[in-house]
């Protein structure tokens, strides 16, 4: 068990005040107990939906602080590389409140999400490579315009708008045993995870990321930053290959473990979510179930909850995932 | 446009009062702007999601209220005839609150929904025919067994759990021009649309109906009961014969139309909501979107919420409707 109030770049009271800066249609996202999943994987499993949004991810939450924060100084235009979803989240608070909206992305990230980001008013640039590409020339492209780069996790927005999804389930009842967090940048876990820590020290915070992308699971283990070759995942939305060290510190406070899974762990995952919660996740929202599917002894019985955090996905893709075509 | 206070069965603070008897798993469902499906039906699409719940359909709120109800008078057991949602969450309630359900459902059900009944603690009685010989056989068992029978729409609990959505619609900013309500046996058309007629009377309340099942919709447009020979409809959770007078007589008031769509556009409107929202509907929840297919015309240009009401489906069938098996 982690110390009751972890020392890391968030703080609790201001995760609650930026609760009011975010749209409601962001906040209090369903929360409830799947019966028919949790049969399947022997425990209690409850799911945080965060796809019944505007913009189907948790990723509304920290873009609508982003975008509060750079029109208050009076920004008009932003830049940021994304794997499609901050992107996505970005233009449509962009849109709203009248900042213009750059997203830097792999021309091989899902075809459903660059148009989404383009239907949403974005800019959009596609780079070769993969997100890390992408990040190098969301930065040129920040100094050759003398726009705000965005960087999703070391930005502390990012990582307060997704820990408003922690004070949801802290307030949940009675409290989870474990919390199984998909791994990325890093963002969702030190953020849900500060809140956890602070509120719930009990709970088991855990996050899940593939085997194919392990740079931040490793540098965990390793307490230090480790970087990787390139990824080999379905998992398109936590594919980075460089931790950012103070989001890796803040993790090293609030995890309890960060755990590597399959990829036909993470595809049978989605199986489950689809034919036991009729839900359609994208691979990173299915990286807890994968977690239960690989280790059914360290949950049994147990009562663990997962955050369903994005459900964009080809769905020619998804179809052929999970065995539908 | 209807009067500014309608007179039905239904009281407006009485369904203010009841949201804190119904668990918070099913209030504040989201709601949301879907600009991919709008844009495909060429108007503002709001999203009322329904299905984010431990039974996956609006019926939790009207069940709750049911069996708060009844073991607030000592009763233990209940029975009622149901499609397979108003079952399911009967026996959700009752499970927690110690009323022993006991549900007849028709052979013919989705598999699902039956499972589902069963899987929650339902004492489930199937027979042969359609909901309408359910619901006799229900009669039967109630008085033989000297138990309290549930009857969906008739009981005003069901309509009054139901029009907490309306609630939860008339809070939404800016008000939506007109509300798209899938019509059944009643309970939600006419909850929703007294709580909108009350509120927000310039919203134009629509109800829609199978072609393959229009009973309720042509009684609105005679005034008079009108009943039907066997129905014709995937939209199982819809299918009735009988309508009830009492809620007819409800629905008149509150209602500005009632219309009836096709099969084909049902399965079209399923489609779209899972290709331009990710959702999964069963084919009652897709009514709303059917209907606007059918009559682009009225809807150019305006703001309609739909009630995405259940998403339980045998996935067999939805692949086969959708067209991804």
């Amino acid at each position: 068990m982690k110390q009751a109030v972890p020392r890391t770049r968030l703080d609790l009271d201001r995760i609650r005040a930026v609760r009011h800066v975010i749209d409601p249609r962001f906040l209090d996202s369903p929360l409830y107990e799947c019966d028919a999943l949790g049969r399947r994987l022997g425990c209690t499993v409850s799911v945080k939906l965060e796809t019944a949004n505007p913009v189907r991810s948790f990723k509304g939450r920290g873009a609508e602080l982003v975008v509060s924060g750079l029109t208050g100084q009076g920004r008009t235009a932003a830049v940021c590389a994304s794997a499609g979803n901050l992107g996505q989240a970005l233009a449509w608070s962009g849109r709203r409140h009248g900042l213009d909206v750059t997203v830097v992305a792999s021309r091989s990230a899902p075809a459903a999400k660059l148009a989404g980001m383009r239907a949403l008013g974005a800019e959009l640039e596609l780079v070769e490579g993969d997100f890390e590409t992408a990040r190098e020339r969301a930065v040129s492209i920040a100094r050759q315009r003398d726009v705000r780069l965005v960087e999703d996790s070391l930005d502390i927005e990012t990582c307060e708008g997704a820990a408003t999804i922690g004070l949801e389930l802290a307030s949940g009842t009675p409290p989870f045993d474990a919390v199984l967090i998909a791994l990325g940048g890093g963002a969702m876990a030190t953020g849900v995870g500060h809140v956890l820590k602070s509120l719930l020290p009990a709970v088991e915070v855990i996050c899940v990321q593939p085997l194919g992308a392990p740079a931040m699971t490793r540098s965990f283990h390793e307490r230090r930053v480790v970087t990787t070759g390139a990824t080999d995942t379905i998992a398109d939305g936590v594919a980075g290959r460089y931790p950012i060290p103070a989001v890796l510190d803040d993790l090293l406070q609030v995890a309890d473990d960060a755990v590597l899974v399959r990829e036909s762990s993470i595809v049978a995952g989605m199986r489950m979510l689809l034919e036991d919660a009729g839900l359609v996740a994208e691979p990173s929202a299915a990286l807890g179930v994968a977690a239960v599917l690989e280790d059914r002894d360290r949950f049994a019985g147990r009562h663990v909850a997962t955050i369903v955090c994005g459900g964009n996905v080809d769905l020619d893709a998804y179809h052929r995932w999970v065995g539908t075509r």
